[in-house]
């Protein structure tokens, strides 16, 4: 059996994971057997598949392990914590898996410059506890945090619930350690702020998806820990009124609003139905708003936030609100953004536009869905601030509608610059969807890339681009 | 006469210039003459050199310019507000200079998504102020304003004052559209915040210096215009009392502080000398900072100010203070910061190092100057909040004392994990010095992504990597 790159053959792959051994110890490298215990992903439940599993316990190692890959033009596939939705970390059988899990150390904290130094294999909700307790904040958080892993974030540019406030994680990485294709360790440990010595070559690796290289170390910069917390969550009688509310918090809020997820109705109503979440406000509003802010004076924050709020009210945009008394209360507000398990199975979209096409787009991919046939539906919710809406359609029917989904999903963003993806990437799942967001010369440029950092095609082979 | 790049004669070049003469219309373009009524650069009086100077109206013709050049080996630089002091756009005289300076129109601003698309040409002042008209601040300040153009700032990832809070420009750039040496237009402009479809192709022309490709538009991240602000100069005895102030107004103003700069007594003292600007503060002390913050809501962001002020002077660590009455007061404060032509002649350089490591890295410097000339000194000042100072040293002689001066700055980086350039970039004059800052994998990888974005070498020839 060749591989896909037609470099070698079976043989050739067993004499690889055979020198793997020799090198790391055989407690190190997994085979087909031990593989298959794990799932393929979060999201996909069957036995994982790949020739060998192969665990360095540091740059080194990892490098002398691609050497060998690269030499022998055996394909590599990186994973983190599996909670990507594009499969974009899937391995074949005939690859060898590279897992840093015995790489996740915070290898440093520095107090003073506000950076860590954290090893790619490191678990998200680890690392924000872990430097909470020393002050800090982990700007970056999302839904996945239980799994997800520092490598796999700096790998897929993960963006999450607070991208308004602090960015996509690419803001926050100062410092990057890169293991190429061939091998070679490219360190570029930068922990200033301000680096203009010759190109910027972390860019390259932050969100290529492991097709160009390997991370594993990150400096990230951190934020100070916020002290006071206001949430709220209303409604809202149109579109207009949930954009004019986050223009007024943007600008009322100093800077401090830090998450403003909006849910359309058509997601709010299946989630609080009888035997989902209770509903914290009534079912028959337009729109939904969870907004949040973060600072550092209680009493203060709390009364102007009250103030931006009641504006609201008094110029009517706000319909209704509830705020929570406890923290109790507020993670029961949370749970009907994050926890959507009562509306599934559908199928999961995330793509990105600008805030003033949205109501638009909703309407197109409605209209689209109830041409193609009268039970179909889409449930809308997103981070607005950041252009990205998440939408789920229905019914799924175990996955036998969903072309015809795709094709009403992606192709109601015609003419109106949106993205295929906002924050989970091409993978395997959107890449035949590449092009609606990326011109001709773009992809032909990515490619050049592709081809001048991995010559051999071993890394993350038919991720992205083929 | 060959081109550096040995691909044509002098012929050719007279060649390409008539024929971009015929595409754009003689008023297009200048000859040599016209070009030597310019000044080199902000810097340097000496006249310009140059073989035409070309000034496309539009992408498509800029796209046609280049690719007459690509096709006749013509090398090419492009030159924004020339106000650079790295000769990162100086053009030799048989070079093809490209100015946008037609092509400086905001094409749009989005008041919902808040972003705007800007020209390259656009000079900064001039997009500052036409912001500010419509309630939102450009993010990026410099001392140049008044010269430099976006396309030169986004091509030297350009930092600034308010870097600690809002980000070099990398941070601001959503989109970009860039003309690549071949002449093919690669659009990528996206507005939104998220955007993960694909390898983000924008970063390898973000701070490459024109070296890669011609920046020709861009979509540029706003943020709310502030309402209030609150200055303050303050002395410190100690490099440790700096540092912790800086984290007391980090941390105790929810994100609000836009500025923190640290004058040394080395450069506050001569520029406070009798004949330069009156001294707000003792001449006697060993720090002295200027910070500013800026809000929504004057009185409480005033009283919260002063809190963090009073509690600095309660814990010891500001020994005095000036808060300025008027605006008048304030710009007086800048100046001493800003206006340092009173202790001219002198090299000027900019480097980037941790926090923690500054106090000891000025010592170094210091001690090395007095090793070299008992007259020698070093006058610094910074902004630390972003591992940045800056520094002069003296004395001047007319450059006879270049080699020496870089070799003492530079060379007290060693071990402290520094950047031989913070914000200026490389250009010619910090060529020599790159490779202490990078590994020799990373300028590897440089010089492979030069040649394959330019293949025939006409980019901005000679500049950051040979």
């Amino acid at each position: 059996m060749a591989t896909r790159n037609g470099a070698q053959g079976d043989g050739d792959g067993k004499a690889v994971i055979a020198a793997c051994e020799r090198l790391l110890g055989a407690g190190a490298v997994l085979g087909p057997e031990r593989i298959a215990e794990r799932a393929t992903s979060y999201w996909d439940p069957a036995p994982m598949q790949g020739a060998a599993l192969v665990r360095p316990r540091s740059t080194e190692e990892l490098g002398a392990v691609l050497r060998l890959c690269h030499d022998a033009g055996q394909t590599v596939v990186v994973q983190g914590g599996l909670t990507g939705v594009v499969a974009g970390a899937t391995a074949a059988a005939d690859d060898v898996i590279i897992s840093l899990e015995r790489m996740n150390a915070i290898e440093s904290v520095d107090e003073l410059d506000g950076v860590a130094v954290i090893q790619a294999g490191a678990v998200l909700q680890t690392v924000q506890e872990a430097l909470e307790a020393q002050g800090f904040l982990f700007p970056v958080d999302l839904g996945a945090r239980g799994s997800c892993t520092i490598g796999g974030m700096v790998a897929t540019n993960a963006g999450g619930i607070n991208v308004l406030r602090y960015g996509m994680i690419r803001n926050l990485v100062l410092g990057l350690e890169v293991v190429l294709a061939d091998g070679t360790v490219l360190s570029s440990m930068n922990q200033m702020l301000k680096n203009n010595a010759g190109y910027d070559l972390k860019q390259l690796f932050i969100g290529s998806e492991g097709t160009l290289g390997i991370v594993t170390r990150a400096v990230i910069k951190l934020a100070p820990l916020p002290t006071s917390r206001q949430t709220v969550m209303f409604a809202a009688g149109s579109f207009a009124a949930v954009s004019a509310m986050l223009k007024a918090m943007r600008s009322g809020l100093g800077g401090t609003l830090s998450a403003y997820e909006v849910m359309w109705h058509n997601y709010y109503r299946p989630v609080t139905a009888p035997g989902g979440h209770p509903p914290p406000l009534a079912r028959d509003h337009a729109f939904y708003v969870l907004a949040e802010a973060e600072g550092v004076e209680p009493d203060a924050d709390a009364a102007r936030f009250e103030r931006v709020l009641e504006r609201g009210v008094a110029d009517g945009h706000v319909a209704d609100a509830v705020l929570p008394k406890s923290e109790a209360e507020r993670e029961a507000l949370w749970r009907v953004r994050e926890v959507f398990e009562p509306v599934l199975p559908a199928y999961l979209y995330d793509v990105s536009l600008p805030i003033k096409s949205m109501a638009k787009y909703v309407e197109r991919v409605e209209a689209a869905l109830a041409e193609w046939r009268p039970d179909a539906e889409a449930l809308v919710f997103g981070h607005i601030a950041d252009g990205n809406l998440h939408i789920f359609t229905r019914p799924h029917d175990d996955g036998r509608h969903q072309a015809a989904s795709d094709r009403i999903v992606y192709g109601a963003l015609e003419g109106l610059g949106g993205s295929v993806s906002a924050e989970h990437g091409i993978g395997i799942e959107k890449k035949a969807w590449l092009d609606r967001t990326r011109s001709a010369e773009e992809i032909a440029l990515m490619r050049r890339l592709k081809a001048l950092l991995d010559p051999a095609g071993i890394l993350n082979p038919g991720k992205v681009i083929d």
